[in-house]
């Protein structure tokens, strides 16, 4: 597939495997029709199912493994005996540069464990990161680090927001995204200093996008940044924070529902608004998280991604791949890069 | 004052000074008739309003003061000048045994450091720790540190564990708290090592309470813990993920229901239920956070509580200053100290 992208899938991974991989890649090829697919998986099981859908089989490979990594498998087995597996072919399918991105709802610690060891950092970058796209009253915002670093330096603090701000562009189509650092706020309790350094070094970078400072677990949702920088311990617990407030709420207003018949013919009345609601707190929607950073493009879909959720991870590929991601973070971190060499030069000189 | 309790009030601390505070006052007394209030602020504007409550006015004292905190004073300056001030003699009272208890619901900063000042850190404690409680899918979790320590040793964490489980029996009325410790889950990805050491150190402890180990963002809002246990950064923000996430979803729901005719008699129909549900996620409801670890008992009311929100601080204080929250913490710490040495010395005999 010289020209045209080529998404390579992993048709074995995810909860709904393989079914919504399929169905997501034919719903995603309705809005890329110019777009190749190659299947990993079950070729028995996999080939009746595409050539159920005419037009996604004429875009379409399937490449045969019997290999699956298992649900409960450990990154470390998995590095040892998965990259023959539907996700290890996937994954090694960028690397040998057949595939543009790999798309995979499996596994994943063994996905991490495998696009790292595969694809290996890309040069500038020291660490690679977990970014994702959680809701906020207006739209999106896309989070880094969910989780792969739970020590970070300034270093990687402002190499998380180089890339997550070149993430955003693309996948939410922003000119000059807002990043922020995540942050506490009051005045007396400043953050770790590694948060602090990084602001200095963010506030003097002239970049393709906006930083708005330090930013507090309430503006998370409030959308005051279109990038949320954070180490992977705190965001990781912010992200999972925001989930689990989401199904708290969701519990209570059954609940609130529950209680009368008259707030029971409400929820009748009221349900269209409360599923587009739904909708939007759903991880479904916001499909597509990565880990940033590494010399390859590998888009994680929710293990229990339906057959809508799968297809916009494949749509986050195909975006990401066609708007060039990995040479836009390259430049950004050059031009960076010689931001500071010129600082130091203007010191040298005063 | 001598058997009873006093309970000193910051009267002109917070939002709605003094009127929430003497009303709260009034509203709390209803239910422990048997405490004795002493208001610390501008006696001309404080005598009449408490004259008008007669059964107040019996319990209650006034100590004049011309000198107020701001809430955009720093904590610096409130050291110098504050120490006069309607807040920082409630806490000097508690300081010198006049009063049980301190409420205050003026500046957070100011408060913090005008309680570790004067009451200093309690013999066993390292660092104080800000605790408050959250809303959870069955009632309350109390959460620390909220803020005070950026960074903490697993000595920090275990003690943190010890002083949120002594409140928790009072505060929510449980005789065997479960403990958990916020980490991150995936089991490739660890935590810091002083949240495992703490573990370790926790889960061989013989105390009123049963550590339940790690737990998540997301099971926060499932009450999975009655006691969850965190350095302050990262309770800090996840404190502030849960308001954040609670008001986006608000939003999200009026906006929801104002999207059709239909949704909007829906939501006429729902709204006590609905009011239930606010009134749940509503911080005044939950107001009671405080600096456990200091020689003294200081509440810090949310400076937005009404009167029912102040005078759950009130009672949050009252309960903890009748429970002897202190003496409860001296002793699970020292039995700890002695388990230690326990262990130790059957380690030297094996």
């Amino acid at each position: 597939m010289p020209d045209a992208l080529n998404i390579a899938l992993d048709a074995m991974g995810g909860d709904h495997a393989p079914d919504v991989v399929v169905e997501g890649a034919a719903l995603s090829r309705i809005r890329h029709p110019e777009v190749h697919f190659t299947f990993y998986g079950d070729e028995a099981v996999l080939k009746p199912m595409v050539a159920k859908d005419e037009a996604l089989s004429a875009v379409s490979t399937i490449v045969h493994t019997d290999i699956v990594i298992s649900p409960d498998m450990k990154a470390g087995q998995a590095l040892r005996q998965g990259r023959a597996s539907s996700m290890g072919l996937a994954v090694m399918a960028v690397k040998e540069g057949q595939a543009s991105a790999a798309v995979s709802g499996g596994n994943t610690g063994a996905l991490m464990a495998l696009s790292k060891f595969i694809l290996r950092t890309m040069p500038g970058i020291d660490r690679p990161a977990l970014v994702a796209l959680m809701p906020t009253i207006n739209g999106e915002s896309a989070m880094l680090d969910l989780g792969a670093n739970v020590e970070c330096s300034d270093d990687n603090l402002v190499q998380f927001a180089v890339m997550g701000a070149a993430y955003a562009r693309l996948v939410l189509g922003l000119s000059r995204p807002k990043v922020g650092l995540l942050n506490i706020g009051s005045e007396d309790l400043k953050g770790h200093g590694s948060v602090r350094l990084a602001a200095d070094r963010l506030r003097n970078a002239d970049l393709p996008h906006e930083f708005v400072g330090f930013i507090e677990g309430n503006d998370i949702g409030h959308g005051k940044a279109d990038v949320i920088v954070s180490d992977g311990f705190t965001g990781n617990i912010a992200l999972k924070t925001v989930e689990g407030t989401a199904v708290l709420i969701m519990s209570l207003l059954e609940k609130a529902f529950g209680i009368s018949l008259f707030s029971k013919l409400g929820y009748l009345l009221a349900r269209g608004g409360l599923k587009s609601l739904r909708n939007h707190m759903d991880p479904n929607t916001h499909n597509g998280g990565m880990m940033l950073g590494l010399n390859g493009l590998v888009i994680k879909s929710h293990g229990g991604a339906n057959t809508a959720g799968f297809a916009s991870a494949i749509d986050v590929a195909i975006e990401l791949a066609a708007g060039n991601l990995q040479e836009r973070i390259a430049a950004d971190l050059s031009a960076m890069e010689s931001d500071g060499d010129a600082a130091t030069e203007e010191t040298a000189i005063a």
